[in-house]
């Protein structure tokens, strides 16, 4: 059985992208105000962008506010990845947006609703509960789990800089927690672009884990200044989730492939 | 306009209850495992215990698991808490227990999905985020949202316990931010009853705000104990759910008025 993170990487060989596309159906860019145009805006950003994303990521939210033709338009387009990938003749992973984060059997049954009902391989949870509401999560090696470490948002330090008694802030010390509980190899972090210091920081800390950095684009996040502070060693265990700079483009794919092509350009400058 | 806080407080008047009745089917104790085994199981207990609710609480994560029919179920449940208040003559507020947490246009998202498209009037949040990602919760004052601080599973302290660097642990301090930020008198706080300690703690630093006790029964928190800790000097400001001690009873309607009634005699004894 494979981990989460050896399906991913397997994935990042075949495609030499560390790009994840965000599905993330703004009411404002879709072809009708309802699910079914959540719908047909994230099949067709799947149908030109997939052969360069080393993952998608559906944001939740954005299929929730629908309610229930909401729910199902995110189970079919995530089964839309599914059939995608077998198009390509790779796998891409699915990772849900849905910052989840709650105990015992209330986090089985989110569990449950993400990776079965959904079908996604992965989702992005809130470290603040602690490690028995993170469990149900990884219970399968198969599926994966990205922490929030160091958010990309305004107000993250209120609760994320607060500096504990040994001198780090409360983010160092997520990063450390969740490196400590990585025992099947399949968490993550979530640290922002936006926040090179903290993304280097985080690496530091933590230097073998896969890091989804969000912020490089809409949020202003510079690509070249992430890619640095964050990549591993290795040149990977960064992935760089990226929406409207593809969605809004002229040509989606051709907006993929420039992106995928300069992050391998400086994957290579700084390898070198 | 009306606050969240004096439209429950309104509530907690007319029933004199501090009650809060959890919905959560767990598929364990369904009459069928699906969506329509959990709104059967809402809806009868909706109707049996309204009388005694100062709220109602039901866990996204048991409808969510269920897929687009189950948040089509969800959505009846709220709808038909307001139809059986309506026959009451008393509003009883919904509180979404959601633990949702994200950023600007994804939490505005979110707020629209539970307070337009469900109807609840106040929801759970994680306040890893920061002010920002919940103040799109907050921004109509009749809605309420209710913060993490410390909850009642075993790992709850691998975060929330850390000591900061004035010696204070990360809950108190979140209590203490969120009192900064409920200027407008919907903020609440979500407090284990099972820790009667960090409940005294947490009502010690935020002496007038709502605090939402999940733990009494199922959990083994004591009733007692909790109530001591926790109530405001009025002898109100504490939310007490229950679930299964409810849904579980022969006579789900008289076991919620002998624990309103034991609440009652507590507070009684309290305040004498």
């Amino acid at each position: 059985m494979e981990s989460f993170f050896s399906f991913l990487e397997k994935r990042v060989n075949d495609c030499s992208s560390l790009l994840c596309v965000g599905l993330d159906p703004h009411v404002s860019d879709l072809p009708a105000p309802n699910a079914d145009g959540a719908l047909r805006f994230c099949l067709d950003l799947v149908e030109r962008t997939a052969p360069y994303a080393a993952a998608f990521k559906p944001n939740a939210a954005f299929f929730e506010q629908f309610g229930a033709p909401g729910w199902a338009a995110l189970e079919r387009v995530i089964a839309a990845v599914r059939e995608r990938s077998q198009r390509l003749g790779s796998m891409i992973p699915v990772i849900l947006d849905a910052k989840r984060g709650d105990i015992s059997s209330t986090a089985d049954a989110y569990a449950r609703s993400a990776f079965q009902t959904l079908g996604a391989h992965a989702i992005t949870l809130s470290p603040y509960l602690g490690r028995d509401a993170v469990e149900p999560f990884l219970a399968d090696p198969e599926k994966g789990a990205f922490l929030l470490c160091k958010t990309s948002n305004p107000g993250a330090g209120d609760l994320q800089d607060l500096a504990l008694s040994g001198g780090e802030p409360v983010y160092v010390a997520v990063a450390r927690l969740a490196q400590g509980w990585n025992t099947r190899d399949n968490i993550g972090l979530v640290v922002g672009a936006t926040q090179p210091e903290a993304l280097a920081r985080v690496r530091q800390a933590a230097p073998g884990m896969w890091i989804l950095a969000p912020g490089v684009g809409a949020q202003g996040g510079d690509l070249e200044t992430a890619l640095k502070a964050g990549l591993r060693a290795d040149g990977r265990g960064l992935l760089l989730p990226v929406s409207r700079a593809l969605s809004r483009a002229a040509n989606p794919a051709r907006a993929a492939a420039e992106l995928r092509d300069r992050i391998i350009s400086i994957q290579y400058q700084r390898t070198k």
